[in-house]
């Protein structure tokens, strides 16, 4: 998978701006772009000190296809540890294409996917979980998220696996070592310090599997299922937490925002809304299909939102009866579901009316909360709630959150072997067999910073990123 | 208009990709991003030489927010001529919000549209219409308008204006001197030489003026109207011209086409294909108004091209005489466009037919170019006659080419000034009111290069371009 060749790709995105970066990187990077490159100040760029800017042009005889800034990064201070030399042009699409174009016909291949990160990682610049974190870290759109990748690339993650792994390594040492002196019967390995270590793991293990949870969470957005009839206000809700949004989003200008629909990051974690049909009672068949399908839409929801219009229930006794049986149908079918009951439109009924409909509604509801959607009151009480809903503690206490599924997998399997070394102490498992199991168990470590790995396995995880990084 | 605040603003397209780039500019440009960045290295930004990139993270205590790749660029060596500090950032829009964020709070403002090159041309790192030459440059999209805008920005029309310019000054001067000495009736400025000089002005203004209708297409795309019946083979004609370009495109990933429809661009030249109904003879009020609408399209198009099967002229001579109609129909109410007739679908007739077809054309048709749009046979042949009927000739001989209706306007009311300089020294009128149409004149050549301006016309000159730039 190593290879020699002199890569290139656009490094920003694709689009009109008012610059573009185009990288190289490879043995050949300075070589070929001094060929093209005419500097203002005459000096060759092969002479010219790394970590240096240059003004001048990208010419291909006769033509000047443009007036450009050039940096150099001598191997091995690059981000790839080879020769890497970034090109800052103007941002037309044209001026881009012929650039990537001239360097492409003259001895430059066009990057993989990942293949600059692909190539720190071989160059052992970063290992593979925090190559794994650039992607996240590209892709984060929320504080928590960015807030994991970062903590991840900068080698949080790494280094607790680094260590366990060091320690279980010297103990398999000392525990191989025995073999060789079987028949004296020595043992080198101290087991009960063994034993500890072990226990160890297997806790530090058991917080990073459990980790995942939030970590997946706080990765896709924390799903939320709003359950309310037609005109109860859900889209006006909706707006009305994602305004509160955009008006920071709004100040950044030249920055727009691929929303995904309904996504709406609240207090730095994202949350994913989904919508859902009402789960009145009905006869009607059509209707109970709807039904069921809220049903399976809140067993995918972390929280659940009751959306109801006090002006409904502020016609009469029965209208809130109605209501009180939906929550405790929820309820019921879900207690482990975190439900917030939401009353909207407020600022459309009187006083009197309120207190009434809340006096009724709150034996039944933890969490009651009086809203208008349209005019705003009540609604940072609403997003208050749902952050103090969500687990972030280990997000706020700074520990380790496994975001990634091989990074679960391996540490299941890890897991799983260890708890097999732990048995195997019990019951006072012969050196040989104890040490296949530690051996598994540290191969599973290895995988997921890359010191045990094979194409296979790199192909996957850099075909995710983009070109270009 | 200048100001000694901090600006900043992104400079790369909005979107995601592997970086992101920054950009700040301003006197407290350095100290800011010192404030924020803490360099691998240790050493503050402060004390860093201009033209150097900085390994660090970018925090905003306690939070690190990015590690990043900072390049410093001290007053007067940057590109708005202050001191300019570029930021390299991973490219998720979390992260490019809250370092933007992160500066705004503390010191910078946002940048205006243009306000980079606002500054430069302001610093007198570029005269007005290189800086105009910026956002153009930015613009193009094919590669006679990259080459006309690099022309520009590296000062080849302004150097021939100012030339220009200069000349008449120096005659300006001369003639107000005599003034002074109105008395004594001497002449310093010499009459032949200053009428030789009027009429190398005029001369260049014309060619200048004349070049804009070129220039114009250039930059807009040369107008071409297609005239067909429904099932001629129109789409298929369009995808054909554009897949030939597309190969060539398609080879550089990860840079996607902002396609505009059914602009072309072949050999380097922006094409803009105009569909239109056909023109042939009916007795319906509804067909009649589509053919009056196909004339006003034709009536903007540079080039026609009048698209035929051959399947259906291969049923008899009528079908043939039909046509002939048609063509000698355009030929008589538009002798001043080109025409090019195009027979499609030819793998789909007999050889003999092809032929005697061609046989009844020939007469009528200055250019008959037999395709198949659908297998790509003759598309080139196309391709090549559509080039040679525009005239690039002042493009291929690197002549300066105006394509700014401002440089335009300035350049005819220059005209109209230096006409009434000639007629005043036809009839021998007096120095002092010569002066006053020869300052005229100098008035509108200074307004090209912005020696002559005020903030009106740069309010406007910079809001056409993009923030970040």
């Amino acid at each position: 998978m190593i290879s020699n060749d002199t890569i290139v790709a656009l490094a920003t995105p694709s689009g009109s701006g008012a610059i573009a970066v185009i990288r190289l990187s490879g043995q050949d990077a300075i070589t070929l772009a001094s060929k093209f490159f005419r500097s203002v100040s005459g000096k060759t760029l092969a002479v010219q000190k790394s970590h240096t800017v240059h003004l001048g042009h990208i010419i291909d005889q006769p033509r000047i296809i443009d007036e450009v800034l050039v940096t150099i990064f001598k191997n091995p201070h690059s981000y790839t540890g080879e020769h890497v030399i970034e090109i800052s042009c103007h941002g037309s699409l044209y001026i881009q294409q012929e650039i990537i174009q001239l360097f492409l016909k003259n001895g430059c291949r066009m990057a993989n996917a990942g293949e600059f990160t692909l190539r720190a990682f071989l160059n052992g610049k970063l290992d593979l979980s925090q190559a794994e974190a650039v992607a996240d870290l590209i892709a984060s759109d929320s504080e928590a998220s960015h807030k994991i990748a970062m903590q991840q690339m900068r080698g949080g993650f790494s280094n607790e696996i680094k260590n366990l792994r060091d320690e279980l390594l010297n103990f398999a040492s000392l525990i191989e070592l025995e073999l060789d002196f079987a028949e004296e019967d020595v043992e080198f390995a101290n087991r009960d310090e063994f034993y500890k270590l072990i226990t160890r793991i297997i806790h530090v293990l058991k917080r990073l599997i459990d980790s995942f949870a939030v970590g997946n969470v706080i990765k896709n957005g924390i799903p939320v299922a709003i359950v309310g009839e037609p005109n109860v206000g859900k889209s006006t809700l909706l707006n009305a937490l994602l305004n509160e949004e955009r008006a920071i989003v709004s100040d950044v200008a030249g920055t727009t925002r691929d929303t995904i629909e309904d996504e709406i990051v609240i207090g730095g974690m994202a949350f994913r809304f989904i919508d859902t049909a009402g789960i009145r009672e009905t006869q009607d068949v059509v209707e109970s299909i709807g039904i069921k399908k809220t049903f399976e839409k809140i067993e995918q929801a972390q929280v659940v939102l009751l959306l109801v219009s006090s002006i409904q229930l502020a016609v009469g006794p029965d209208a809130v009866k109605n209501i009180v049986i939906e929550i405790e149908k929820i309820k019921n079918k879900f207690p482990q579901k975190q439900l917030i009951v939401i009353l909207n439109k407020i600022d459309q009924i009187t006083t009197e009316e309120l207190s009434d409909i809340i006096g009724h509604l709150t034996p039944h509801a933890t969490h009651l909360i009086p809203i208008s959607a349209k005019t705003g009151i009540g609604v940072e009480q609403l997003t208050d709630t749902l952050l103090n809903l969500i687990n972030t503690g280990a997000l706020r206490n700074n520990e380790t959150i496994v975001t990634n599924t091989r990074h679960y997998d391996a540490l299941l399997k890890a897991f799983e072997e260890i708890q097999k070394v732990k048995y195997g102490l019990d019951s006072e498992l012969s050196g040989d067999l104890l040490a296949i199991d530690i051996r598994q168990a540290l191969l599973h470590f290895g995988e997921i910073t890359g010191e045990i790995t094979n194409d296979d396995l790199l192909g996957n995880i850099f075909a995710n990123f983009c070109i270009g990084k």
